[in-house]
Order: C-alpha cells, then structure tokens, then sequence
C-alpha cells in the first residue's frame, strides 16, 4: 500500500472530473498497456447488471482477449440505465480508443457508485484526452497507480494496491494489484473491483489463471452476502517476464489477492477486526470455502466478534446450516488459538483466552474443522458493529 | 394474543422450575392432550441438532403418529450436550409419561435456550409432578395456554399466542398457535419454536397438513437466516370438530400460522418496524419465497428500513442475486404503493412518498414484481438498527 510501481508494460493516471462532488477526490482514472495485451474479466453473478459489464463483455467477446485500456469512474454506477447506459459505456471506450488509436473493442470502461443515475459524457468527455496523455507520460512508478488507485474509490476509507515480486529470466517480475472495497454493505455501490496487473508470462490461458485466483481469494471475501450489480475483477498480463518457475506466478497473484481482499475486509464500514475464517477438515475444497462463507455472513459471528465474546456455538450452529457432510461429534471450533469445542464437548473455562484474542487483536481468527476430510480453506471479514448499522441507514439522508 | 382459549381436547400450564435464573419468568410448560391425537413436527435443517430433536424423531417413528403430551422447557437447549443430553430428554419424557399413564414415546420434549449446558434434571423431574397435575386441570380456557407460551420464552419480549376459529358441524372449531420468536438473532438460541393445536378432523395426514402450512408460514419468516439447532414446529389435532368445509382449516390454519410470525418478525431485538416482502410475477411460488428470503435477509435491504430510506435500487439488488429468473427490464419495484422502479426507469420524485410511508407505519412493505411470471409470495422480517447489534454483541458480557 506505500510506494508499488506498476509492472513492466503499463502505465496509469487518475483525475477528478466532476463526476463526483467537489471534495471527495479523484473520480476517473486509466490503466494503458503498451501495447494490447492479454485479458479477462470476471463479472458479478447478480441479474441486475451494470451497463459497463454487458459492454465489457461484448469487447472481450470480440477482441480476441486483448487490452490495450481500462477506463474507471467511480460516483456513478450507470446500473439500471437502460439502452442509454450502454451507449456511454460504448462512448467512453470509443473516447479512448481514438486517442489511443487502437480499435473500441480494447478498451474495457468500469463504473461504480450510486445506482440510478447517467453517466455526465460532457464531463467525462472533457476529462479524457489530458488523463489519457499523463498515463501516457507515466513511467509506471507508484505516483500514477497511486492517482488510479484513488480514482476508484467510492466509500473506501483508504486505498487498495499491493504488489509481489518473483524472480525471472531477464530479472524480477511483478504482479500489481489496485481494488475498490465495498465498505461493509454498499447499498446502492458497486461494491468491488479488483484489476490484477502482471508482466509475467501466465502458465495459462488468462481466463483460466483469472477463475484460479479468483476462486481463492476475491470469491473468500464476504462483507454482508450482498453481490453488486458492478462487481468485477481484471487479471491484464504484458508478459514481458517469464517467471524461473510457473508455480511463481501462481504464488505472486494469489498472495497479491488475497492481500487485496484483506484490506476490502478490513475496511469494512464500521469495522474494527478483520477476521480470518478457517474451515478445516472439509470433503473438499468448495464445502470448507462454502462453510467459510456461510459463517463470514452470519451477523451472529459478526457481532459476536464485535462484542468480543468467544462465542463457539455461533460458530458451529453457523456451519451446521452451511448444508455440507459435517460430523459434530468429530468437529472442532476454535478462535485464536485456543480450542473451545472439541470431542463433542465445550471447554468453558478456556473462554477468557479466547475472549483476550478478540479483544488484543486487530486481526482474529475464527476456526472450524468439520471432521470428515482433509480439505481447507480461508475466508474474509470483519465484524459486525452499531457503527456499521448507523452509517447504513443513514445512507442517502 | 389477548385471551385465547385452546382448541378442544387440550389442556395447558406452565410454571417456573428453576432452570432459568430467577425473576426471568417461567421455564417449564406442557401441553396435554385429552387421548392421543395426531401430531406431525418439522424440525430444524441444521446439521447441529439439539437432543430434543434425535428423541422426537425417535417417538414419532414409533408412536405411529399419535402424541399425548408436549413438555417444553426454555433457558437450556440441551444441545451440544452429546449422549448424556438425550438421555436427560429421554427422562423428561418418561417422567411425564408416567403421570399420564402413556407410552413414554406419545411424550415429545422440547427444549429451548443456551447451547452448550446440561438439563438440571434434578429441578425438571421435582417440578413436573404438580405441573402436569395442574395441566389436568386446566379447563383448556386462556389462562393455562398463557402460562404455557409464558413458560417457552427466551429473550421474546411478549408472549406469542394466536387463534382463529373455523365454521364445523356440531359448533365452532378452532386453531390455536402458541410461537416463541427469534429476537433478531438469537446465538445460542433455539431460535423458534412453534405448536398449532386444533380440534380440526384434518383434510389430510397431520404430516402432509404441516408441511403445507410451514411452508407458506414458518418457512416465510426471517430474522437473520441463522437457522438454530433447535428449531420445531408441530401440529396436532384432536379431531373433535368437523368442519363444514375442509378450506376452511387450511385458512384457519394459514391464519394462525401467518399471525404468528408476523409476532416473531415484530419481536426482532432492536426492530422498529415489521416488514413484509411481496413478491409477485415469478416463474413459480417457490422462486418467489426464495427472492422474498434473499431481499429479507439482506443487511442492505433490514438497515435502510431502519434509515426510513426509499432505498429501491437495494431492493433490486437483492431480488437479482437471488439466482431465480427476473426480467430487470419489467421488473417493478414499490415501498407501501409507491412504484420507485418500471420499465427499466426511476422515479426519484416519488421517494418522499416511499419515505413518509417507512417513517409513519409500523408494518411496512417492500415489494418487487420480477416481471416473469404469475407467481407470488409474502416474507416476514423486520428492519435491522444499531440497538441489535449492540443487544447481539454484547449477548453473554
């Protein structure tokens, strides 16, 4: 989060507009490739989709998975704009494209903030050719993915952008990673977005590398259950570095994610712990990570975290109702490090150890193993708080 | 909920055994039937089960449907209590049983309240002898049915009791429903319980008869989609009425049903407001209770109630997550009779109007058409405010 250039072959810059109002930062930014590089999207499962996802969809359906531009505005979601939504989404790209010289389809535009509205195309269209030339001046330092980075926030509280390194033929590689956080629920927000940056050469096609890490990381980050109509992650490689060993950039971009996704956790609304939750001893992999899920988004563990109080019932009757092969009598909850259920039995007496994690610690964990296989996983969140409620429904007076 | 008086054929009482601390009301109760009469019970989907639930399971099987006497405790869930719980739901059973000069398996024990502890059988089994003789002599008025809904409530801030009353040959016949509600969210809670007794010749099997009220009932009421261990709802009939019309229990049955989770929403921890979801032009009724849960169990949707905030586009959202087919371009969405939403367009100047309606009424309405289909359904919840998380958070402190 401190200073992170961006890989070999991209360039970034953000600026205020206007779309948002005067005061509350920079709201539109750029993401250039040197060239068109290989790309692709994940997208939200919700049925109300911003008009920004259909338009991604039919470039990357048409440009043969190259990129050469992302474009982002935040303050305005263009969700639920109808056939006109989708016409600026195609102007911004086309606004781009011509300045870049390179064909619409190449260009990916992003919105997120509030639901309802039209994008401002006067202003956006004023903004673009000068953002546009200061990426292209941009020598791919911390300063220019820094301004992209503040260009996509919404009501994130500070900005998302990590970066890990591998060792490469011809010298380090590196992965980037920018995201927008989704406070704790962001009502009418698009609520996260996430833009993976690479110089490496993927070990696979960018689709396939993109679902693996997604799988991992932006899909084990759960804030209230609530998907946004907005919600995307971009994986973008230049592959200007093949990695000494594939399993490197494998390692690289998951580590970069899943810091991102601890950072979206953590600054959830009103939040005062990120919380770990491990699912241990699972049939496999997609039980143990729908388990995490399922006690992520359980207000009772969340405000249970909030209140500090080691409360392993929460924790257990969560996983019970997760619908997957659990064995009670073989299971075991702990927070920290300390066991609080095992063999069937409560260890009450045990209860104020785990009560000083939660409240010693910034960072907690929440653990479960259902007792019937090997697999794992983990998953992010935070706690549940009056603060969180307040801001809430305090939304829009 | 005022004086309700138990269907023919039931007799009712309640008092304090000393299970809960004192001054926190009654804790034990039971419900005796004049002969057996059939009953059928739902239980909890939660893989955690409290012991009640493997015994009930177990008499049920074996009493070929038929049921003498209901003995409900609350303050103890006696669950997570291994063999040892089921053996003290086993004695409770007999104990009762024994007074009655009944099968032990025509006795179905119930418990509700903290995880994680052991019966105090020693206060159960000194209590039950002049409870059960007290029930024997309830005349089946109003006073022993209260006694009884009094006896099974945990943290609910009133008792839950509806009834309605069906035309019959031979005089009038009647349901009755005593319910304990969910708070908001109750951790370590047997969240709600429910029993509808009735003096109805039933158009079908008791089994078959509550499935069909459940499900357009209890299955339609959320608080915070934490199903808990413990969860029961029974029906049971004596049969001493025959109804001009067999509809006429089915409404009788509806109506009660309804009525009392209309309670157990009002009665969230911290709620201020009932809500009810209307769902209507879905492809059929279950993904219409589907989309009514996911709307009712978003965060986003319970905070902007509390916010008195016209908040369509949550309610969009949500609709869209919920996996069911809806066509967003026909959708529709209202608050009270207000449409905010049609035909793929707002209508922000009727917010005002959306907002006075959240401000002004205690039952509220959010309602969404998915544009579909012809299908309905109605969910219960209430809104969700800063006072439940901190009554949640600070649970056991």
């Amino acid at each position: 989060m401190t200073h992170v250039p961006l890989p070999r072959g991209f360039r970034a810059a953000g600026t205020y507009a206007g779309i948002k109002k005067p005061g509350r930062g920079f709201d539109l930014g750029v993401l250039i490739a040197d060239e068109a590089y290989p790309a692709a999207a994940v997208f939200t499962q919700n049925a109300l989709l911003g008009a920004h996802v259909h338009l991604c969809r039919e470039h990357l359906a048409k440009n043969g998975g190259l990129v050469r531009a992302i474009v982002v505005n935040s303050g305005c979601a263009n969700c639920a704009t109808g056939q006109q939504g989708i016409d600026n989404a195609r102007r911004t790209a086309e606004a781009v494209a011509t300045r870049l010289g390179c064909p619409p389809e190449q260009v990916l535009p992003i919105s997120t903030g509030a639901i309802g509205a039209h994008l401002p195309m006067d202003k956006i269209l004023a903004a673009l050719p000068d953002l546009i030339d200061e990426a292209l001046q941009d020598p791919g330092g911390s300063e220019g993915v820094m301004d992209f980075t503040r260009a996509i926030m919404t009501t994130d509280t500070f900005p998302k952008l990590e970066s890990a390194t591998f060792e490469a033929r011809g010298g380090e590689g590196r992965v980037t990673g920018i995201a927008k956080g989704a406070g704790m629920i962001h009502p009418n927000m698009a609520t996260m977005l996430g833009f993976l940056t690479t110089d490496a050469e993927l070990p696979a096609s960018a689709v396939e590398v993109l679902r693996q890490t997604v799988d991992r990381t932006f899909h084990r980050v759960t804030v209230d259950g609530d998907t946004s109509p907005n919600d995307t992650v971009v994986l973008w490689a230049s592959g200007l570095r093949a990695a000494v060993d594939e399993e490197l950039v494998d390692g690289a971009l998951l580590d970069t994610a899943s810091r991102l996704c601890k950072q979206i956790a953590a600054d959830g609304e009103g939040a005062t712990r990120l919380v770990t939750v491990q699912v241990r001893g699972a049939a496999s992999e997609a039980d143990a990570s729908h388990v995490g899920r399922t006690i992520a988004t359980s207000p009772l563990t969340k405000t249970a975290v909030a209140g500090r109080d080691p409360n392993w019932g929460r924790i257990l009757s969560a996983a019970g109702r997760a619908g997957v092969p659990i064995d009670v009598a073989k299971a075991r909850v702990w927070i920290g490090s300390t066991t609080l259920y095992e063999d069937g039995r409560p260890f009450p007496d045990r209860e104020p150890e785990a009560s000083r994690h939660l409240a010693e610690e910034r960072e907690v964990t929440l653990g479960v193993d259902l007792g019937v296989g090997e697999e794992g996983a983990d998953v992010w969140t935070c706690d549940l708080t009056a603060d969180y409620v307040r801001i809430n429904a305090d939304y829009r007076t």
